[in-house]
């Protein structure tokens, strides 16, 4: 599992194209965009867009496919969809039908793809500020609840909105408000603090999704909106075909996390 | 008590200059920026800029007199520091002697005056946020409250921080953080939120300043430094003679409050 950390996107991006890598993507080249994955027909294309719009914070949109069919994503490096995220999650008629390595004998020449903002680019910025990020701390995965915060539907995409959580003291839960609010295209500022029944959520030490983690004497948990809710979306629309990355192994992109700073 | 809100700040500190206005400022001349003031000998002088130096949250520093026994502000308007506040307090060994609507008579060749940041003005981007502030709504002074947060010491200059404080849901404390942020001259960010007695207070039904505000189920308290700190450094200081506003009434400026913001 050793890294180098001065690993360009690229050359990264062409381990995985390879299989050399097939694991989380978490503190991998440090400094650049990782992203959320969404694919589905063409037919759900316009829906699909219509509902990141509509629910920017869970669903920050970064790019996508600029006709049906493209493998790539220019925006964002020399990509081939097909290859270059470590894991796949393929779902079919919204369930999860299986977890691959590469979707080539997948592919649809009426496929659209979808990258969205991912939480590990406010992460970096919480961590370059000095503030400690309790998952970081602890080596897991950041805790996620569903909470009954409804998303605005689109065509067959519907869902509550998924958060994730980081606890902070009250102090440095005013900075990272600080710090998130410049960075809108990954989720931007928490979108809740404090009480967690306030948006639906019994019990902290049940996530929904990650794994729980310790909040201290005096802290506070922090919400953010979250990109599994488009994944939870697309669950609910039960399109017959939908790829989705896996949790964790997300598409490295050539996009800096400084350029996506407001200010 | 009726008031032209067209009313420009030159005209209100006219009215008031003449006598004709002797109460509380807020909300007058709405857009403009309301000062804090301190009027204290000189020898003391380098010693409060200091302990406003290095306590800018609580002591935001605007103007000072560019020399001894200057009458004038020039760099926030046409103002005659003996007259163009409403209320003056006149402390004397540090206890409050006096409370008198010009200060003529005890003007010294040696005062300089410190005019600091005010939270109307960031009470002003609330309210133009469409954040609800709940001492506005209610018709009091805000709730203010002496903490265990220390200021760092400056000369005979020290004590802890007093703040203010206004209840939001966390969705509104969110925005109020963003909002407030942009006005670092003012006060800027909240310093706390949520549980007081993390900063030392027992009972926010029974402030130490100001009036009591209600909490209404779900919201929680959101604390400011306030401009009442400089004003009990200088009780501690216990000087000879120092003057000081009274509660609510300002030195009003010829500054927009837009002008403060950043960004």
């Amino acid at each position: 599992m050793l890294t180098d950390s001065n690993e360009t996107p690229g050359a990264l991006r062409q381990r995985i194209r390879s299989g050399e890598w097939t694991a989380n993507t978490s503190g991998l080249a440090p400094g650049f965009v990782q992203c959320n994955l969404v694919v589905l027909p063409a037919a759900q294309g316009a829906d699909f867009l219509r509902f990141c719009q509509s629910n920017p914070r869970p669903c920050p949109l970064l790019a996508c496919s600029a006709s049906p069919g493209d493998t790539g994503l220019a925006r964002l490096g020399d990509i081939d969809l097909r290859t270059d995220l470590p894991s796949y999650r393929v779902f079919r008629d919204g369930a999860l039908s299986e977890e691959r390595s590469d979707i080539r004998d997948l592919w649809q020449d009426d496929f659209m793809a979808f990258a969205l903002g991912c939480s590990f680019s406010f992460e970096e910025a919480l961590l370059g500020a000095g503030l400690e990020v309790r998952n970081v701390t602890e080596g897991v995965n950041v805790p996620m609840y569903r909470t009954n915060i409804p998303c605005e539907p689109a065509g067959p995409f519907r869902g509550d909105m998924v958060v994730s959580m980081r606890p902070f003291t009250a102090k440095d839960a005013i900075r990272a408000v600080q710090v998130c609010t410049r960075f809108p295209a990954v989720h931007g500022a928490p979108i809740h603090l404090g009480d967690p029944s306030q948006i639906g959520i019994a019990d902290l030490a049940r996530p929904d999704f990650g794994d729980a983690v310790n909040l201290h004497a005096g802290e506070l948990p922090v919400f953010w909106a979250c990109g599994v809710t488009p994944q939870v979306a697309l669950e609910n629309a039960a399109l017959p075909l939908a790829i989705t990355h896996s949790p964790g192994c997300m598409l490295v992109t050539d996009l800096r996390n400084a350029e996506l700073a407001m200010l």
